[in-house]
């Protein structure tokens, strides 16, 4: 059972405040690299595995998807969700991914932005997702890099030279971690990029793209803050496909 | 052109010192995760690009491969490659793995071991590769870790705690990157994971298995020294497959 931090108050009023929350796809700046994955949604179903907002679903629609169906174990999340939307081609669903259902060989398209990182049984997961897409349907999500997510203390370190180092250490011991991010005791899984892959390929899909995100030169030069995020990776974006 | 380093006095004798060079697979603890991701050999050609002393020829043949072909850029390294052998079916190149020609859909396995970051068009000798293979046939190789190469100042670092970090930075800006191992002056290439797996995919193999090497419960209790390995990647292993 996955900790739903997200309807914690504390967690949820900051969450709620992020840029990526307010602005959506605008507030996230490791969306063109994940737009850049997604096929041609037009009359295509996708399913949205950690929906928050909707945003994902909204667009997808936009896009021509003839239905979208998103899953998120926060409810505030999804009451925000469905005030944000009247369409009747997205149909939102709480529930825990660890247990969620998913209709087999039913989808074009699972997408998970920033989620697979909170969840334990994850192998279970894309098992599930193998088994719902559609052959030649696609993978595509983002989740937490190894890098960021493995030491004990994270954070900014600086030693003499007043550089930005990312202090790594228990890099290749798996398993939780816990965080203070936005609220305290926020329970994360630390798996290498080795571990979420070779889980993909054991489930039968095939990789077809694994992207370490980096800020481009035109986004530092807008977002100077930025350009700390080529010190280390925050996140990573992986493709995968279901054989034809 | 690929630096030459092996044959700098100074490496070359700080290198054939190391556990490795004379032990051979003994002295190498990835071995037995490298050893698992090795095809049936019998009645197989297999290629050892970077092969040093030649050790993974002569375990080739060892296990019924019926030829061997080993390149090395090192003449040093070639020459004692050649005085442990007398085996008629193991050839030795000394080539520039960038410049090296290989014969077309002729191997069942290209092996490299520690090689691939030191080239610079890696992706022109992934090429080359996709093409040596016969259909179905292995890529297994493996590399240092952007985790390892990243740091501008790679080394442990101790903080307040004691702990031993590894103090990562610049991990997304890719390039040469000038160490001081054995000699002064190496060069490396920095490459992100992403970049490796997607000049694979690119040039038309199929992942089939990443792996970010640890040492092994026993390992540790054998050779404690190795326990800090646990704190950041120092290799990662692939191994990829030409479509049948």
């Amino acid at each position: 059972m996955t900790q739903n931090i997200y309807d914690t108050p504390s967690f949820f009023e900051g969450y709620s405040q992020l840029p990526r929350s307010v602005a959506g796809f605008d507030g996230a700046p490791e969306w063109p690299s994940i737009r850049s994955l997604i096929p041609d949604l037009k009359d295509r179903r996708i399913a949205d595995l950690g929906c928050g907002f909707g945003w994902f679903c909204r667009w997808a629609r936009e896009q021509g998807a003839s239905e979208a169906f998103g899953v998120d174990v926060s409810q505030n999340m999804l009451s925000r969700a469905k005030e944000m939307t009247s369409d009747p081609e997205i149909h939102y669903e709480q529930a825990d991914l660890e247990k969620v259902s998913l209709a087999e060989s039913s989808y074009d398209l699972v997408y998970s932005s920033l989620t697979f990182h909170y969840l334990e049984d994850l192998e279970g997961l894309v098992a599930k997702i193998h088994r719902a897409l559609k052959p030649g349907g696609w993978l595509v999500f983002s989740a937490e890099h190894p890098v960021f997510t493995a030491p004990s203390n994270p954070g900014w370190t600086q030693l003499d030279d007043h550089q930005n180092l990312w202090p790594v250490n228990q890099y290749l011991v798996e398993g939780p971690r816990i965080t203070n991010w936005l609220a305290d005791g926020v329970t994360k899984q630390h798996r290498t990029l080795g571990t979420y892959v070779n889980m993909l390929l054991r489930q039968g899909l095939m990789l077809r793209h694994l992207e370490e995100w980096k800020p481009t030169a035109e986004q530092i030069e807008q977002q100077p803050e930025l350009k700390v995020e080529l010190e280390r990776p925050m996140f990573f974006i992986a493709a995968a496909q279901r054989p034809s």
